[in-house]
């Protein structure tokens, strides 16, 4: 039976580009049938990366069927997968965040978890000498996930490794990495097409704080004004989503790539408090708060949040 | 502080000498203060391995504080590890057996489990060139962790890996396999000064199987009659140990390294069941029966067991 691979829901880079990687890896260089698919529709960053590269989109599942290989990348959390997760026959884990729990297999596996700040870089470690047998758009799909995860290495989650990976496969692909770099994320910034409960949902993990559960969202723009012209409209739907989500609140971080900081909406007191109790320096009395210097969802906001 | 490297309660070989392995390469190579310590008492061949390589017996500690620095070796069940281990620093975590859910970290760490018959397999490949600097101590460590996890490679778990690195360890250190090997499960096989009750919980791990719990016990040696002499005292204790652990019933499987088959003590009809059920042949009518060929609790036991 072939073996999918697959990231997170709500696919961004990494979770889009990881999958094809791996995928080309099993069945071009260890001879085992493997397919990348995805959990969802790719961000539109993801998008634009599979048109750069000539990069075929991978085909959408909902759900796995007991007892389907599948090869796990970008998550180890059962929250971001299908909820049979533990009912297929997972081979492998290949990941670079904090172990939640939950995840179950029937035997031993191969699983694979580093600091790193991209699953693509860990993959590039894995791979090894093999990949010089990859094409260029293998290749090109490992750049843009380090691109993508790292913000251009602005990111604190940045590694001297995921910048040597990236600066290598730029030279040998003949990429400017800044010039690439701009135009993914002009194209993570164009949400124009999405809806505000979308908005919301894009790129968001459910996290419990002082007995509450809130959906940390993040939207990570080089066009900052934009989202937040809708902010009448997005605080809006936060109830909306919070209750079909079966969180308490959800809590919208705009992340300035280029400026490097967080704008925070505040609808209510309780996101007020958290601003103020989570952050040192929260600049704004309204329904915007700045923080200055943040842009890690996983380094800086989550470590720090309070209530 | 000086991070502390472990492995699951109730040490065997490879969970008393991955740790001072690894303690090893933390210190010495990699400048991280680290010490190996023990979860309790370590079992006969264990006790062996470290006088017949002049390696000092680790401390043994109960709990962790929290924000301990660990490593975590050859388990990820928290069942077998303090109850406060969510709350230490978890480091990292180097195992080969399936994952289990349960264990949660703060941050991303290193975390590498791979379908070896033995963790010091793994970490053989983790250390890669560096294990030129280790000491003899530390390489006999390592090849008696391989031979007592895959009783000199008669497991079904062994890989070619495990076996290449044993014979190469074995190589440069002068040891003859087979006459070590018989050394160190003579010394397993010495169970003359354990209680019943410590003998049913000395390699023991619970599972769920049919809505019931079963501590599931192997004693691996190469006398089995002398365990079996004590058959009536073992069932005895049977029901005392179930009761005191939480589970509904002990599986003992004396398992005959040499004459590769397990004997399963049957106290009554649930363990007849159990034993019916699991295993294609079945020798034997009374209260002990025969099970060719079974050696592996993970390969063959586990994956089989049915109510």
């Amino acid at each position: 039976m072939t073996t999918l691979v697959f990231g997170h829901k709500s696919p961004d880079t990494d979770s889009t580009g990881s999958p094809l990687i791996w995928a080309w890896y099993l069945s071009e260089i260890k001879g085992v049938a493997a397919e990348a698919v995805l959990l969802g529709e790719p961000n539109t960053e993801a998008a634009f990366v599979l048109e750069r590269w000539n990069l075929e989109k991978p085909r959408i599942i909902e759900t796995v069927e007991p007892g389907q290989p599948v090869v796990i990348v970008d998550t180890n959390n059962p929250a971001e997968l299908p909820a049979t997760i533990n009912d297929a026959d997972i081979q492998g884990i290949i990941d670079h965040h904090k172990l939640v729990g939950g995840l179950e297999t029937k035997g031993p596996i191969e699983i694979r978890i580093e600091p790193l700040a991209c699953t693509a870089t860990l993959m590039h470690k894995m791979i090894g000498d093999d990949l010089k047998n990859a094409p260029d758009n293998i290749k090109g799909a490992m750049l843009s996930c380090i691109l993508s995860d790292t913000l251009e290495f602005r990111s604190p989650t940045t590694t001297s490794e995921d910048r040597s990976v990236a600066e290598a496969l730029a030279a040998e692909l003949g990429v400017d990495i800044s010039a690439y770099a701009a135009e993914m994320f002009a194209a993570k910034s164009d949400v124009s097409s999405f809806s505000e409960a979308e908005l919301l949902r894009m790129d968001s993990k459910t996290y419990e704080v002082g007995g509450k559960s809130f959906r940390v969202s993040v939207l990570e723009t080089t066009s900052p004004a934009t989202v937040l012209a809708r902010k009448e409209s997005l605080m809006e739907a936060m109830p909306v989503v919070a209750t079909e989500d079966g969180a308490d609140q959800v809590l919208l971080f705009v992340i300035d790539i280029l400026n490097e900081e967080a704008t925070l909406l505040v609808p209510n007191d309780l996101v007020r408090t958290v601003a103020e109790k989570s952050f040192a320096t929260v600049a704004g009395d309204g329904d915007l708060v700045v923080l200055p210097g943040i842009v890690s969802r996983k380094k800086q906001i989550i470590p720090n949040l309070s209530l």
